[in-house]
């Protein structure tokens, strides 16, 4: 069992920057000397912008370069007004890419994500001024687990960091006084707004606070499979409480964001469910409410699954297209890059931001999920009379 | 847009076999030329156990040896009274895989199963008595789309197929007079009811409908990610159920198995949230509950994703010591086989099935949800005094 | 440094199965307590085909089972009389899997191999009655090489087998008189005669002598890399041998055979230097000789390797179509079976070798090199007038 | 077959920048419209550093960092003069990496190269101001088949660069006037030579030609396996040339190379059998040649493969160990950085040449072979006695 810290060490105090290092009480363990993991903001730098037009000519060099010209030159086109999804799957908030998910929701490039529990939950982490470490994927696994060290493949922190990003998990659930269901989207605003108001300027380090900041609304595919999720579960079994995420809200949330689309695209890290959760969109247009909306017009992945191995993580978009959720004409439009995004993402957000449409307005979706859904609803009791 | 085709067309009749295979009212679309896909049953082969244990001798084949003895030697035995979970993700009841698992549940080697609602979705085909078909990965997507043929990598099989299906669960819905939060096993037992009662004998050739034969509970880590929490949504939107899947029953239950298992091991195949969801539930127990159950005694898993991609799908049980997710006494008795399922997973049936310990009782922990949390909720309790 | 054995400990005597575990003066290092490997020898066992046959139906099952057919039920039809190429990468004899190769070339199933030099120069060991030990992947690499264990994946044995393995090659270089340029063929040949007469019946657990019993010519793509190479290196050097590997009679040798193939056909393990060998056949007569022979007639190829990753290993038959590689109308008969060669090859052995068609006249290619080059060598003079 | 173009039209004349389009006589295919591929030179920019250092924090983004800084701050440091091989597979002149590769060699920081012969025969295409197109992977190979058009993945080309650059090779062969066996270090130095005397200035923009230009030896592990080595085998059977390649030179020169560096330190891109050549020296020296060298310093791969498929390419430096070719005391200075050499290679390259010590003496070893070799033999000599 990792020690449990007492509760009483107390937050730490915040730094100049607004970062504070953890001070624990005793000395660091030997594994926690790696370089703290800060936030990347990419700046939109012009020689990596010459590098991925000039040098990545072939191979996934040159699908990571489409997906640069496909997001910046076609999605970003102010004419086409693209609503834009972001899903995130893989360990991205731990390896420090949650700066380019703040960047590019600052800039209005991204309308609403689509999440992993696991990379939000880790993303708290940041917003409370604990510490992630530099590591090595080669440690030795008991030894980390005596001494109370947590490893996400390369990445160390002290087990404390966990239980005291739970008690901030259980604190907020009895502050927030939600109590009924609630679509993700909802929690995770409810949560931005928290952190904002207890860390403040935490937004510039945090994807749910920033995501909060800027009117993006986040969701969870699965939304027991967190330490978010089983702390609601701890919340409804000891507390009393009837909060509860209603995945039926999700579902349709996101559904009525894609009717309403002018033009749809998504960029996919990883894959995983939240890759599935954002693609079954146009399906449950059309196979479900019986709404002739037609597929997405542009997707991006980056992955390293394939397509043989039958995870739907590796599907192609040219497999979507059979299923109405890309449509058939576009397949110019789409492209998978095979590269790890912890190399890919930060690279493409360089080419992205730099790029002439790098700005464009926000859309804050997440204030207009009632009335979109009304949309979606009206328009299915159309078709169906 | 695939065709949608006239919901007057009937449910087909069956044969004798209990099965029948489609007869719609135009030729077949020149794609589902291929053979039925049949769920294949696992006889316990003894030259498939000696081409294990004889052949199969260094590299993955071995790993897969390794699985197949943890499973049949040390998990079956009758003194460690293993709880077993099997998680599932990857296309595998297209694939045909629905046989092993209905196996498995019948002999009493699985007590729960954690499942994408694809594979449960896609296993109503079989319950329904609609045809999927083998095929080709190398088809022209455009031309299915126009054909109204869906393609699963390379099992293909007619839109109508998904339509139907929908019908049927939206009909199942109405019918279930469900409404209120509902774990995912309570709703999945409803389910698999429904289809003994209205496709007599299903459940020899439907997970669905076995699990519910065999008291076994099937969790879905993502409800809101498939055709099955698709249609809930729309039930709730369109006919104001209050239907809702709750995800903190699912997380609770899941806990509260494992906290009740004398022993606890797990068959992963494929990774995804249904692996993270099952590997939660220790963390759970003593992040979340302060409950120091300690970690799983077995891990077994199928995968061709690799820890070096930073999924969680590919992380080993060895990282998961660090977690708490397994026990760190116990890494000889984890073992990861990296193969496809479609190729493993019959392979490891036929070993299990034909092993000693084959048969065991069935532990029906679907009936045992609601004693088993009230234990969960009463220990949490007592540690927190 | 591993430990240098003194090179007076002598060959092991063998016992009644013609096999001797080494039996060292010192006790087995801890590491050496894993079972034997043994060459397994497929039987064609009905259950296995009756698995491939009915539950291998989608993925990279069915593309097994494709392969299965292929072979069995096209490339093998008398009337087709196919030369059939075996190319092999990857540790398959370490792993045992050279009795698959040994049942193959004695039924007539394989007409030429071409394989790396490791591949080889392991199979000494076995056909020298040296013990490889199955092991574990997870073991202290500085540990064993202190005490002089040496590891390939999770095979373990002492350094002593490489260094005796070494000296009996170094003897047998001395020994044959080779004393000029040579083509691979003929230098395993020789080495596989010398076997026989040194270890009478190591043609039942030695590729390389099984080889030469059966007139299968081997190749050796890359004839400096391996330890067979290496000391071919220190003959010259050391001994001033004039004995030397001549690149330019391997590449016409498999040139002429694929020339003189009624139908031409292949099963790649693996991928590698092998395959490009292999598959740069029938460029070579039209690109270079300028013979319009056309491309192969049947690809079967198992392998973990990925198109998308850009080296040859994962190139598939239809990029090969655009340089004459794979003939263009027969696309259907070429296959790629994602999967682990340890897995897949003694699954894909074991149909074949009970299929109806699985044993069919050897070709003896090994005495027909100097005639086919011949024939080579007048068609391309033809040609050229 | 593919238009063999009339061998009478000519060499395209060079445009202002030493580089010519190919002008050919009829219209370009349709499927040669993409941009043209060139050797990108890396130029040391401070924002991919900066990107590199502050942004690749986990996963293998860390892994790639530390690699670069492996290269830069240890191998390169003056006090280490580390011995610097570089492995080359997968097709990275086709990509148009050859620029990455051509800087180094000028630049002193790479000493040899082992390369597959497919990459130094496409770099003469570039030699020759032939053109390589940039394309797609999703062309209909059977129509390119069709128009002329070969295919490496997404690059693409007219079957007459294969032919024409065939027609330079063979007319090289004859004029170089080789006629016995040769190292492949010194056939590349000939035609490197030959290629600058008559494509003069070539030697930026083409590796082969660079390298007799710096000095920098080239081997290639599988010399039948490319059409260098296909038109070489031509030759000896047309027109009796007595040329050859001899393997054993191959591996006493790159011996004699890793014996004589105070340091050795490898760049391995890809991996298969030009990795294993590379790794096979210090083997050869202490297994074979029986002088107690040591391993390798330093070890540095970029590669997508995999450890658990079981081939050489995914071998880690850990195993390695076991083997002798990495010293066990310096597994901190050897990293695996898991990705994609056409995005990873310009990026390494970038940082690389814009550290401190970006810029070293060139060793010019492809002048040193008969000196090196000779101090091996006088050193193994006195091993023996």
């Amino acid at each position: 069992m990792p020690h449990r810290p007492s509760t009483s060490s107390g937050r730490p105090e915040q730094d100049a920057e607004g970062r504070t290092p953890e001070t624990p009480e005793h000395p660091e363990p030997k594994h926690l000397t790696g370089r703290p993991i800060r936030y990347y903001r990419p700046r939109g730098s012009a020689d990596i912008r010459h590098l991925i037009d000039e040098g990545f000519q072939a191979f996934n060099a040159a699908r990571l370069g489409e997906a640069c010209r496909i997001f910046a030159d076609k999605m970003l086109l102010p004419e086409h007004d693209t609503t834009i999804g972001l899903t995130v799957a893989g360990a991205l908030t731990p390896a420090g890419l949650g700066g380019c998910m703040v960047e590019l929701m600052e800039r209005g490039l991204v309308d609403f994500i689509i999440s992993t529990g696991a990379n939000l939950y880790h993303d708290l982490h940041y917003a409370l001024n604990f510490t992630l470490h530099r590591g090595s994927p080669f440690v030795d696994d008991v030894e980390l687990h005596e001494d109370g060290v947590i490893r996400i493949y390369d990445v160390l922190f002290p087990a404390s960091v966990l239980l005291e990003t739970d008690a901030y998990i259980r604190d907020f659930l009895v502050r927030s006084r939600l109590n009924g269901p609630v679509s993700t989207a909802e929690l995770h605003y409810a949560l931005g707004r928290d952190l904002m108001s207890r860390q403040p300027g935490c937004e510039v380090h945090s994807v749910v606070a920033a995501a909060a900041a800027n009117g993006v609304p986040i969701y969870t595919s699965s939304p027991g499979d967190s330490s978010i999720g089983m702390n609601i579960a701890y919340h409804e079994l000891m507390n009393d409480s009837r909060l509860m995420i209603d995945p039926n809200k999700d579902v349709n949330e996101v559904c009525a964001f894609i009717l309403a689309g002018r033009k749809n695209g998504c960029v996919i890290l990883g894959g995983g469910s939240p890759k599935n959760f954002y693609l079954q969109g146009q399906p449950t247009l059309w196979e479900v409410y019986g709404i002739p909306k037609g597929g997405n017009d542009y997707f991006i992945q980056f992955t390293t699954d394939q397509v043989v191995w039958g995870g739907l993580s590796g599907a192609t978009p040219s497999e979507a297209v059979s299923w109405g959720k890309v449509n058939p004409g576009v397949l110019p439009d789409t492209v998978v890059a095979y590269a790890d995004s912890t190399i890919a993402f930060p690279l493409f957000c360089e080419y992205v931001v730099g790029s002439p449409h790098g700005r464009r307005p926000r859309k804050e979706l997440v204030h207009k999920r009632d009335e979109l859904v009304a949309v979606l609803k009206r328009d299915a009791k159309q078709v169906q009379r």
